[in-house]
């Protein structure tokens, strides 16, 4: 699929990153040592998912979140593990104030390796019309 | 308060940040161009939220994430505001399978210089009994 727009995405289609990011100690280090100082670190899951996404989901503008519902992180991510995220869409619904835009609520996965889910969550991410659909 | 274990927190219970964090444009790009590589940086405010929790909340064992609910960005993070967080307790439970911990459920609000809420969450934190009360 080249740009995605709204009207190109229906419940149940599934994007899966091509690209899986390998989880460097030294980068979880550096990331922790930054922003997060303390022993627990649950962030940088977060952060290879944004990475992953902004490669997979071909959304016209980017991926642009409005918010994030049930996020939960079932297994640690430990140094070494590859991680890979699939999306599925859940709802398209498109705005009634701005005709040129619409919510797409999407259910996210990041896995590892072993097909295990490290961080689920559901996003509410803006989406925009095809120019030629918008009146 | 020293220290913060479950049986020190009651629905209501406000903490405040002292620390503030002023943003600063040369770290919101190192963050972007390392982690998030697009043009919309919302990240960078879960970030200093993290700090500043860390710095704010006593619990005994550090800021332990189980779950975030509703999160949501209802205003942009510019280089040069001045964030500050406000956490206010909504839940306590205790665990009934582990009786030493139970879960702390926090509304966590980031605010910026002008006290506009820029990130708002519903958090649920890992909280441990002191050590006295549990049998």
């Amino acid at each position: 699929m080249d740009k995605a727009f709204l009207d190109d995405l229906t419940p149940g289609q599934v994007f899966t990153s091509e690209a899986r990011a390998v989880v460097d100690a030294g980068w979880i280090k550096r990331f922790a040592g930054e922003f997060d100082p303390q022993p627990f670190h649950l962030d940088e899951s977060l952060e290879v998912t944004m990475q992953l996404l902004v490669q997979t989901l071909p959304l016209s503008e980017g991926v642009i979140g409005s918010g994030v519902d049930e996020l939960r992180w079932p297994r640690p991510v430990k140094p070494g593990d590859t991680l890979r995220v699939q999306c599925e869409v859940i709802d398209v619904t498109p705005s009634k104030l701005h005709p040129s835009r619409g919510t797409v609520r999407m259910r996210m996965t990041t896995l590892n390796q072993n097909d295990q889910p490290v961080q689920t969550m559901i996003a509410n991410l803006l989406a925009f019309r095809r120019p030629e659909q918008v009146a």
